[in-house]
């Protein structure tokens, strides 16, 4: 046996660099905590002369995978990579070669979960993916060991950073959504792509990795009804607030009498409510069970040193096996290979909520009548109303806001359907659903 | 092997009831989660005719732990009867047996931490004692493997669900220490004799458990400061709620430049800091790590519920480790047994905070003043001064409230004995410290 454990990373992005800064400043604290050193010995990037301010010295570095992979003195392959094809072989075959695999790639493990998990299940070597939910709320464990004794009945949480930053300064600095959009990736926190961050996709892929493991199945991404912020106006802001709510961006997944139902969107929270006051790039995750009532874990959503924190977690935990000969006994996600079946989520048409509706209309007279007698066909009743604008003009486009009791999906897009044909439209309608509790 | 996991279950109370009910409703899904199944086959209690609500008829009874501890299908022991003497006893045969042991004994872990951790550690059976902080928040296993890559800087809690059920009555309905508590015994969150938890030793002995972990380090319970909250009277909350303050009982320990340290005690949380929304039987626990940031974990602090669920976990990753005939590589305190060496904290006299200062006077000319000449004595400088009371009736005793800037304990102390033998001086000081952010 090696006096060292020997680290491979592929990737040398933010959250690779975060990784090789935290082991070069706590070398001492990790060895303490594995009862050996532990060192990364080889790199692999797809750009080997760009600058990235990092000692690199003791790292041998490549541009071909198999540097790591067919090195036998590697024992965790960090997989930092991203993306779905070339990272998806390299985690199978460090897999495959007994090496630990530690990985923060939630898209691929949740669009190919169902290759991924049951060859890290049949594999010897440790498998960690910690990094992938809330990065360094300790989430996955959580969920498959610390609450293990628990029927899970509801998971909700923030978990897009990017999201939750640009609507805290949609709501606190009345910006609109491309404004905050463009100063968050000033501040490094949206990619100068940011369609999967914006679209919600990110956030979906969080919440299909823990609903496999919170509700012990396997459930298919595709299923998922999934709704970014772009949408989302200063307007909306303003009126919601005015009613007393904050607008979230939250990935929900809770057991109900028909099954489980899962989406990720915009909603309403009103104000007291626990995640109205997560602020900024922070992620906050609601977990009830049965038995043990709310919980809730809170922490740092995205940046290198959180990120980093999470890999390191993972990288001890896979050192401890390899120190002492052990294998985890815990399937990664939480039961046995034989047991984790597929599951169907409710259809997203049959979810019932409570609604709030903008509608941009021009200044009729009977405009609400008509709108109101429309919903009450579909069985919606109204709650409340706000009608906005200067009535001055003859014409001229005005807000009404509704916020409807709870209804039926289908009959709230059934009925929007049948108004947005009608002359007095003006714009696009908004529709935001309304967190209950 | 046997077909079944076997539970052998010491302490029927509330929360060994529990733990029975836990496992009968939610058999399947343990099952599932262990992979075989998982039965209580044995329970000791000390009176085997009280009437408990509990289907004890699978159960084998007795009075006397041999009961459990010598019988060789007895693959887990429970140790929930409390207490110090006889649970060690039990704990550590157990484990010289080879079982696996899982308890929610804090203050045995506390008092007798330096006994109890190595025999664990040596042990080649699971360890779990998650229920004995923060219930189902799962920070023993967040400290010990989530927060593995990171370096703790501060833990900071509300970890006794007992006294923040009382300040949180006292903060809302306006209620006096004393019928706070006996509404909190009435509620069942009190204990009939409630000492434990209203002079902060409950809380002690949580952090004290945190922070061997956190800071992997022995620390003596001897040494760490203590006070809890029966000397808080609905007077202090009123004045402090004015200033903007709410008053919490806080368990905190950090590491400084002099070292580490660590106390438990009333403090003055800002209305708009995390810990001062947490509310009733809830706890919450701040965890500030160096690369990570701020962390928060929140959730039920008390209660059958929460504390079976804890338990629970435990169970099933012992019988994880049971059912692949794997051991568990993480020392119970997170690092080797050789490397668990003794921690002193820094002496609280040296520490600095910013005081809550009530005195009681008879309202007499000049008595502000000579306060102020004697705080200035000892460089204590004051923020702010709130004086009340009726000054119609001459000699009146009225409140003088100080807000200090940042002093030194040892110096506040001896400027507080210096007052205290004045004549105008009609009753108590109050002290109670500031948390600065």
């Amino acid at each position: 046996m090696s006096d060292f454990i020997n680290v491979g990373i592929l990737g040398l992005g933010n959250v690779g660099a975060g990784v090789v800064r935290l082991l070069s400043e706590k070398r001492t604290i990790i060895e303490k905590r594995v009862g050996k050193p532990v060192r990364i010995t080889k790199g692999v990037v797809s750009n080997l002369t760009q600058k990235r301010g990092l000692d690199l010295s003791e790292i041998q570095m490549s541009t071909n995978p198999e540097h790591i992979l067919n090195d036998p003195d590697i024992d965790i392959v960090l997989e930092l990579i991203g993306g779905l094809s070339l990272a998806e072989t390299i985690i199978l075959t460090a897999l495959k070669k007994g090496k630990s695999v530690v990985t923060a790639n939630k898209a691929l493990l949740a669009e190919k979960g169902s290759i991924i998990f049951p060859a890290a299940h049949d594999a010897p070597g440790f498998f960690g993916f910690e990094t992938s939910v809330g990065t360094a709320i300790p989430i996955i464990r959580t969920l498959r060991e610390g609450f293990a004794g628990d029927e899970i009945l509801k998971i909700s949480g923030i978990v897009n950073g990017t999201s939750n930053y640009i609507l805290t300064c949609m709501a606190q600095e009345g910006m609109e959504f491309e404004d905050a959009l463009e100063k968050a990736q000033e501040k490094g926190l949206a990619e100068t792509d940011p369609t999967l961050d914006i679209q919600g996709i990110d956030a979906a892929h969080k919440l299909i990795i823990m609903m496999n493991i919170a509700f012990n199945g396997v459930f298919d991404f595709s299923e998922l009804y999934i709704e970014g912020i772009s949408d989302i106006t200063a307007l909306d802001i303003r009126y919601t607030s005015q009613l007393g709510y904050t607008i979230k961006h939250v990935a929900k997944a809770q057991t109900t009498k028909a099954g489980i139902e899962a989406h990720v969107h915009p909603v309403l929270v009103p104000r007291d409510h626990i995640l109205s006051s997560v602020n900024n790039a922070f992620n906050s995750i609601l977990v009830l069970g049965e038995f043990m009532g709310s919980s809730n874990l809170y922490g740092l959503g995205a940046g290198p040193g959180p990120s980093a924190v999470a890999v390191m977690g993972d990288i001890v935990e896979a050192c401890r096996y390899i120190q002492t000969g052990q294998q985890r006994p815990i399937s990664p996600f939480s039961i046995p290979l034989e047991a984790w079946t597929p599951r169907q989520l409710v259809p997203m048409e049959t979810i019932r909520s409570e609604y709030y509706l903008r509608f941009h209309v021009r200044d009729r007279l009977g405009v609400l009548a008509f709108i109101s007698r429309i919903l009450a066909k579909y069985r919606i009743s109204v709650r409340s109303v706000i009608q906005t604008g200067e009535p001055t003009k003859k014409e001229n486009p005005v807000d009404i806001v509704l916020i409807t009791h709870e209804a039926v999906e289908a009959d709230i897009q059934t009925a929007l359907e049948e108004i947005k044909g009608q002359s007095f439209i003006a714009g696009r309608t908004q529709l935001i659903r309304i967190e209950a509790e």
